[in-house]
């Protein structure tokens, strides 16, 4: 069997110049990034602005499980399989960090026959968006220590710098350090963090932003530090937003490849799904939406992370209408949810998909509540018995939705045709009436509430005293009408990462709450959330390599 | 006055397939990086492998002073003028750094009528090269603390650890820092610090290898660290030398752009000219000796170490021939060499010209030691005094060489017309025979000695301690045949920043030695050479935005 990267170098690709002609876009507003990648001129944008809309498609997931649910393969094979049916698609996804890259999840482009390409470069530097966010974001940092080093005029307190360093690349080591050491020529020393790109504020203001301006005013809006009388100190205080902005001007722009199969993927953007909101850039599905008659794309983690986030803040401040959602499962991974351990996933078991079926329920359940028509994709793995898919169907009958069994990971669009045929029938013969879970008018704690109580199925929340401290100031601060982002675990629907299934009267922690000012949205951390990864034993960069041929071999 | 920034936006910008037809590339060989920016292929070199070469003009200058001196400007001008004459030219310059770019020095493209166009680009991310760069650094730094904290198989000393990370920024609190705080799941506590990444030993690398091979090998042959033994740990011992030949890719393909007379620019690799060897890649220089007539091409600092190193490391490593040297010198710049404050250098001062004429008067008498024909370049500043330019053309033509006045920074290659007849009449009548300053067989020292009283005027050489005994560990490796690298303030012959001018009878004192045993060359710093340069007060990031069309300002 050939590997994800072999599938990949195998395929035939398209110019990239002949799939921007496939989207009528004239070359005025494509820059290429060598033979294969693009980025599209946000003045196609306002050009198209009275075009209307092509329909929008999200696909979300179960809360994933160790055996895998392949979402983004299932996004992409969705998109081929619209493409096989004649229908104008694109496919919208978020940008791969090098860090999981490097260590053990390997890529993020899709596998075996539904990938977007050119994988290597998609998965390593892309056309530099990630960098330029690394850039962005250090130098931010660099004029934060320097304004303090040469007098500090705004009175930042030292002890309250909110702003971290910033890398893309596992690396535990930097997770805590102190900088500033070694005498007064180097600062003064203080305690300090790197994170990992993707989960800078940075990457989320890009992926919200409408265009360069309002970039602009998103990134003076960051809240750096606290001066010594509490005041927020922002990027704007710095006079670090228009160099900010500057090294951002072409990351802003959305980037144009590829399926396998020749059909357009513009990939922009890939923010976290816990503390930020786990979705491309909303430039990117503005674009997808006026260049396609279908959009797919895809959020972040389970449903109750990616998608809630997609429809209560992406959605919501962008003025983006979902038309269907699409929630992928596998048997495997019900089956872990209904008990069983990784080693026997191989077994038939259908008592344990019958257990494990609630989970995929409950968040069946949750998307409707947002009133968007819900498929389901089963997304089958070779050791499906013909017993569970049947069993599997029937139960979703049962909820009222349809299950189609898909099979794009090893056949490509053509695996995906049926789940195809009833996405289209659904927009047809469903009418989404789109509307977010939650007020804005809301309190802070209601809305933390409302989504515990209505889509978690937790029984009530309880606050550290910080976090309740964190919630006053922000309201003092009158910035309390804005969307919460729920950082916690993904692997269930309470901050217990082994509370797999559909668990019910638990409940959830706020340990600590924080404005991000200029993505504008607070973020309420329950449990323990990981900003740096670490590397494994054997990290993936150990196999990488790269052939006579000047191929990169390794890369999964 | 028109601005750097202004100037180059007015320019008319040719499409960069324009200007690889200029050189006969055909598409084939070419990689769009947007509309005015582009890489060349390696295939190329090959197919032209058995074309005779271009004329190779290195560019280098005085002792830099706060006065300037203006290589880079002079390069593209006598780039340009030579267009002018009709001749099939190319530029080859070195990449900047992001770090000077925000912080004091703006950015390195030329400057007025002579510069590298789009420069905005260029100064800021350009190709993604340098970014490149820090991933592949950064991801070896990340995979030795991971192997030590998963068991250090290897038995790495973590006190001898000499591989440190890397950040494309001015950022003086990342000097000196703890690593691996907050208990075990980050690692173990240690000290470390981030070096600027154009002083990353993988810039040096990239800018000496052969190809994509050589690349590998020279990556896997960095020493990270000595385990506890004493042996010395590599990049291969890890595995990581495959994951970063696989990053670096696309960054050792050079770039090609234009300068703003339409002139091609291959600008590739910016290593230090301190503990590296400061000029553009040996790849960049080969493809364009393969493509140009003519070849104008510059190295750091001044000619005792930028050019000094070019001849003795990048020529003698590549096999490269070096046709004429024109040493670029300014009547202020000699007067500070001369002893006058930078307040007054506006005023006519023959005394202090005349004074100042040994600094520029020693560097050609160095550059002859090559046995290479030099020419020097008046870079013209409007406050220059006839009398001046007479006294200095007078006392250059009574050392036997000509002295040409230019104005490349107002007028363009029309400046620099005088500059280009003269340096294409040397080029007709005086051979070179260039030929190393020392033999590689030398011990470390007799090299060090050598460069230090014959090229800097010194009267001999001192070693700390800790220096002999690298020097000893490294002849006792066997690796002490390998070129040095001397590390040493840019403002003077010696080692003491404020002897100006052509000090005599001086000892230089050499405080580490060391071993970039991928790069291949011994590096022996004399006095304190800083890796991590700080911001001022003032950043020239406080003073970048974007305007409302989405144009920079504020670059410099």
């Amino acid at each position: 069997m050939l590997s994800d990267i072999e599938i990949a170098r195998n395929a035939k690709l398209k110019p990239i110049g002949d799939i921007a002609r496939s989207l009528d876009i004239s070359e005025d507003y494509i820059e290429y990034y060598g033979k294969y990648k693009a980025k599209i001129s946000l003045e196609l944008l306002k050009k198209l602005e009275s075009k209307p809309n092509g329909k929008l498609i999200l696909v979300t997931s179960i809360n994933p499980t160790p055996a895998g649910e392949g979402k983004s393969t299932v996004t992409i094979g969705l998109g081929q399989a619209l493409a096989k049916l004649h229908k104008k698609v694109v496919v919208a996804l978020r940008e791969p960090s090098l860090g999981p890259c490097m260590g053990l999840k390997g890529g993020a482009t899709g596998g075996g026959y539904s990938q977007v390409v050119p994988m290597e470069d998609i998965n390593l530097h892309f056309t530099g968006d990630i960098h330029a966010i690394s850039s962005a974001h250090n130098l931010l940092s660099a004029m934060i220590d320097n304004h303090i080093h040469h007098g500090n005029k705004l009175h930042i307190d030292p002890c309250r710098i909110l702003w971290k360093r910033a890398l893309d690349l596992n690396d535990r080591a930097l997770r805590e350090i102190v900088v500033g050491l070694g005498g007064k020529r180097n600062g003064y020393p203080r305690e300090d963090s790197f994170i990992i790109t993707v989960a800078s504020e940075i990457m989320a203001i890009l992926c919200l932003a409408e265009d360069l301006a309002d970039l602009k005013k998103r990134l003076g809006d960051i809240i750096v530090a606290y001066d010594t009388e509490g005041n927020p100190v922002t990027a704007r205080d710095l006079k670090a937003d228009g160099a900010m902005t500057a090294l951002l001007k072409d990351a802003i722009k959305p980037n144009l490849v590829q399926t396998i199969e020749g059909v357009p993927a513009i990939i922009h953007g890939g923010p976290f799904a816990n503390i930020a909101h786990g979705c491309n850039s909303l430039i990117a599905t503005r674009m997808a939406l006026k260049l396609g008659d279908y959009v797919v794309t895809e959020a972040g983690f389970g449903a109750d992370l990616g998608a809630e986030k997609f429809l209560d803040i992406k959605c919501r401040m962008g003025g983006l209408k979902p038309d269907e959602i699409v929630v992928v499962a596998t048997i495997r991974a019900l089956k872990m949810h209904g008990g069983v351990k990784k080693g026997e996933l191989s077994q038939e078991n259908l008592d344990a998909l019958h257990k494990g079926f609630d989970n995929l329920k409950r968040h069946v359940e949750n998307m409707r509540k947002y009133r968007v028509p819900v498929t389901v994709a089963i997304n089958a793995f070779a050791e499906d018995t013909p017993d569970e898919v049947e069993l599997l169907t029937e139960m979703c009958k049962r909820i009222g939705v349809k299950a189609v069994f898909t099979d794009v990971w090893a056949r490509g669009g053509e695996g995906g045709i049926q789940l195809a045929q009833e996405v289209l029938s659904v927009l047809e013969n469903q009418e989404s009436k789109y509307e977010p879970l939650y007020d804005l008018d809301l309190s802070i704690e209601e809305k933390i509430e409302k989504i515990t109580k209505e889509l978690y199925g937790g029984s009530g929340v309880l606050y550290t005293p910080e976090a309740r401290r964190e919630i006053k100031r922000i309201t003092k601060m009158g910035m309390d009408k804005l969307p919460v982002c729920i950082a916690k675990t993904q692997y269930s629907f309470s901050d217990n990462p082994r509370l797999l299934g559909a668990p019910d009267g638990f409940e959830v922690t706020v340990r600590e709450v924080y404005l991000s000012a200029g993505a504008r949205f607070i973020v309420a951390i329950m449990g323990d959330i990981m900003l740096m990864p670490g590397l494994p034993e054997h990290p993936a960069a150990e196999n990488i390599d790269v052939n006579e041929n000047g191929e990169i071999t390794g890369l999964f």
